[in-house]
C-alpha cells in the first residue's frame, strides 16, 4: 500500500470548503440558459418557456353566452318572478358556430347555447331553468341584470396581454391557454443532456447476485430519474472503475451538456475525479459545509459543466437535488431551487444541528402537518429517503429548531 | 328551430344530480385496477407498483465502512486526545471491492475507504481527519465508540423487508432502493390508455385564424397533459361535430380503456353524448352538485369507462382533475384523489359559497402561506387556472370560510 504524504493530504481534507449558499450563488451566477427550440404545444407539457407568450387575439373573440338560455334585453326582465312572470317573443336561435343573423327588437328573445354569439341588441342571457316555453312565447320567472351570463370580447385575454412568462414550466392548464390564443407551437428551452457516470471498482448492476463485497450501483438509477424530474435528458454511461485513466476517458468521451460522476469525488486515495476535472478544465468548487453531501464538487471543461457527487446514495441524492437540480434549472432559464413544493408545519420534537454547516433533515409530514424527523437517518440509509415525505434545511447559522417550531418543509412529489 | 317539449326537458335540468363525494365514492367502488407488466427499473420513474417489493437480500450485504479512515478496536482508543495521542500499527488496507484478508490483532489498525469491508476483529472506524501517518504508525487524537462509522449488515434493508408498497408511485429515490435490493425489473400497473374527444361544431385547431364565431379547442390540450400528469396514456382523436351519429361513431371507434368527451355533455339541445352512452352502455352519473363542473357525466360501455366533461375549459379542467384523474388513479391501483400536494395556509379574505354544492375556488399561495382568492374566477376564464397556484374545496355543507381561517389548499405542481 501507498504511504506517501501526498495520499495523506488527499485523505485529510478539502482545500477550501464552500457553504451551501455560496454553491447555490455560484450556480445562479455561472450557469447560463441554453438555446431554445419550437415544439408543438401538444408535446410541451413540463417544458420551460424560452420567452414571454403575448396574445395576438382577444379571447373570447366575440361576445358569447356563458349559459344555455335566452338572449334578452335585461331592462325588459325587470320585476319577473314566479308569481308575476313576463312573456317574450322567441325569434330565433344562436348555436355555437351558428350565430343568429337578425337584430332583436322590443320584447324579443333568442334561444342561445353556451358558446353561442350574443345577438345584436341583446345585453344579457337568462338561464334556461328560470324560463318555460309556451307556444311561440317564452315565460321568464326571474329578472336578469345587464351583462349577466355574457362573456365579453377579450374578457379572458386581451390583445397584447402576456399570458405566460419566460421561465415558466408549463402545466396542463397552460397548454389550454396557449391553444386558446392560437399558438400551435411554442418556444421552449432545449432540455439539457446529462451524462450519468457512476464510478467504483466495487459497483455491480442490480441483476447480478448479491455476493462478497460488491455493492449495487443504485446512484445511476436515482440520478437518472432526478435529472428527468428537473427537466434534463439523462444518458447512463455505464459503471466506471476507480482509476485515473478510466475516469478521464469516460469524461472525455461524453458530449452531454452536463457530466455527472458519482463516487470517487472526495479527497480519499481513490478519488480521481476532482484531479481529472482540475487537469482538463477548472474545478470551481470542491467540498461543501453540509450534511450529508460534503464531498460535492463542480467544475467546467470547455462549455461542459461537470458535477461531482458523493458515492453514498443518500449524499448523492441530496446533492443531486440541491445542486445538479439547480444546474439543470439554470440551464432551463429558471432560478436555482428545488423541484418540490414547500409546505409549512409544526415540529413534534426538537432538531439539533451544528453551527457552520447546512443540514438536510429527512422528515415525515402527517396529514395535520405535524413534522416528524425520521428516526433512522444515517447518510448511508437509502430507505430513509423513501420513508421520508420530504426534508427540511437547517441553515448553517442555526443550531436547530425547538419542539413545536413552525418550519417549512420541501415535500417530495 | 325545434320547439318540441323533449328539447325543453333536455334544457332544463338533470334527472338526478349526485354530490361530489358520491361521484368520488362511485369511482372508488366501481373502477378496478388494471393489469400489470414488468418494466426495467431504469424506466420505472412515476410508474405505480403493482405489488409489494420484498427484499431477498441484506443491504448492506456485509459490514462496511461509512467513512474514510482506520478500522480499529474501539476499546484500544480510549483516552486518545490531541494532547495525549495513541499510536497504532498499520497492517494493511481495505478498499471498496478489495477487502483486507487478514485478522487484526492487538494495537493494529487497517486503513479503510468508505464502502470497504470491516476487517475481522475491528469494531469501529476512526475518521481520517483525527489521525496522522507517522512511518508505519498511525497517531489517533480522538477516541471512538464501538460500532462508530460502521454500517452493519442489513442495517438499511433486511431480508424479507417490504421496501416499497403496492400502489406507490415511484420516485427517483425509490428506483435507487429497487436497484439496491438487486431488482433490475419491477412489476407496475399498465398505464391506462385514454381517448380524448373534443366535440363542438364551433371548434377549430389553434393554428387556424381567429375569425367569426369559431372557438379554439383548448380542452384537448389541457386534458391530454392532465391525463399524463395522472399517469395515463392519452390519444387525441380529433375534433368531432355536434351530432348524434358523429359522436356515436367516435366513441365506437375508440378502443382505449377510458374515453373522454368534452362539450355536449349537459342537458342542452345539442348534448348528444349522454344519450349515446345511455344507448351503448350505462350512464351511471349525469350532473354533479358542484361549481364549476356540474354537467359532468360518467358511464360504462362494456369494459370501457366513458367520462363526459363540460365544454367550458375551466369546468373541463376542474372535473378532469376531480374525476378523470381519480378514474386513472383507481385503474393504477391508487385511491381516488388529486395529483397535487396539500398545503395549509390562512385566508386573507372570506370566501362565500352555497350550501348544497361543492365549490372549487382558485387561489394564490403567497410565500408566507397566505391564501388569496383570485379576483376574476368565472368558469369561462381559463387564465384564472394559470394565474392560480392551486385551489381549495368548499364542501357542500359549508357556507364558506371567514377571513383568517386556516384552510388546506391543493397546490398545482
Amino acid at each position: 500500500m501507498s504511504t506517501t504524504p501526498q495520499h495523506d493530504v488527499r485523505m485529510t481534507g478539502f482545500i477550501s470548503r464552500k457553504s451551501f449558499r455560496e454553491v447555490r450563488e455560484f450556480i445562479q451566477q455561472s450557469v447560463l440558459p441554453g438555446p431554445s427550440e419550437a415544439v408543438s404545444v401538444r408535446s410541451a407539457n413540463h417544458r420551460v418557456l424560452a420567452e414571454d407568450v403575448v396574445s395576438s387575439v382577444n379571447v373570447p373573440y366575440f361576445n358569447r353566452s356563458a349559459m344555455d338560455g335566452y338572449a334578452c334585453h335585461a331592462e325588459e326582465t325587470s320585476g319577473a318572478t314566479d308569481y308575476s312572470p313576463l312573456y317574450f317573443n322567441l325569434i330565433g336561435e344562436a348555436l355555437p358556430g351558428q350565430p343568429f343573423d337578425g337584430k332583436m327588437g322590443r320584447n324579443e328573445v333568442v334561444k342561445i347555447m353556451t358558446g353561442g354569439e350574443i345577438p345584436s341588441g341583446a345585453n344579457a342571457v337568462m338561464m334556461a331553468e328560470y324560463t318555460q316555453h309556451e307556444g311561440k312565447q317564452i315565460r321568464f320567472t326571474l329578472q336578469v341584470a345587464p351583462g349577466k351570463n355574457i362573456m365579453r370580447t377579450g374578457e379572458d385575454i386581451g390583445i397584447g396581454d402576456v399570458v405566460l412568462e419566460r421561465g415558466r414550466r408549463l402545466r396542463p392548464q397552460d397548454l389550454g391557454v396557449l391553444a386558446s390564443v392560437h399558438q400551435a407551437k411554442v418556444k421552449v428551452v432545449k432540455s439539457p443532456t446529462v451524462a450519468i457516470i457512476p464510478t467504483g471498482n466495487e459497483l455491480v448492476e442490480p441483476d447480478s447476485e448479491a455476493a462478497d463485497t460488491r455493492i449495487v450501483d443504485s446512484n445511476s438509477y436515482l440520478l437518472q430519474a432526478l435529472v428527468e424530474l428537473y427537466g434534463g435528458l439523462p444518458t447512463f454511461k455505464g459503471i466506471q472503475g476507480d482509476d485515473y485513466e478510466t475516469i478521464k476517458a469516460a469524461i472525455q468521451s461524453s458530449e452531454e451538456d452536463i457530466i455527472v460522476l458519482s463516487g470517487g469525488t472526495s479527497v480519499g486515495e481513490e478519488d480521481y475525479a476532482p484531479q481529472v476535472v482540475h487537469e482538463l478544465g477548472k474545478l470551481d468548487i470542491h467540498g461543501v459545509s453540509m450534511k450529508p453531501g460534503s464531498p460535492f464538487g463542480m467544475g467546467r471543461i470547455g462549455e461542459q459543466i461537470v458535477c461531482l457527487l458523493p458515492g453514498s446514495p443518500v449524499a448523492a441524492f441530496v446533492t443531486g437535488d440541491a445542486f445538479l437540480g439547480s444546474i439543470i434549472r439554470r440551464r432551463l432559464g429558471q432560478d436555482v431551487g428545488f423541484a418540490y413544493r414547500k409546505v409549512r408545519g409544526k415540529l413534534d420534537q426538537k432538531i439539533v444541528s451544528s453551527i457552520g454547516r447546512t443540514e438536510f433533515v429527512r422528515v415525515q409530514i402527517q396529514p395535520d402537518f405535524t413534522i416528524s424527523k425520521l428516526r433512522v437517518s444515517g447518510a448511508s440509509i437509502l430507505t430513509s429517503t423513501t420513508r421520508a415525505d420530504g426534508f427540511l434545511i437547517v441553515d448553517e447559522e442555526k443550531e436547530g429548531y425547538p419542539e413545536g417550531a413552525e418550519v417549512d418543509v420541501y415535500a417530495y412529489d
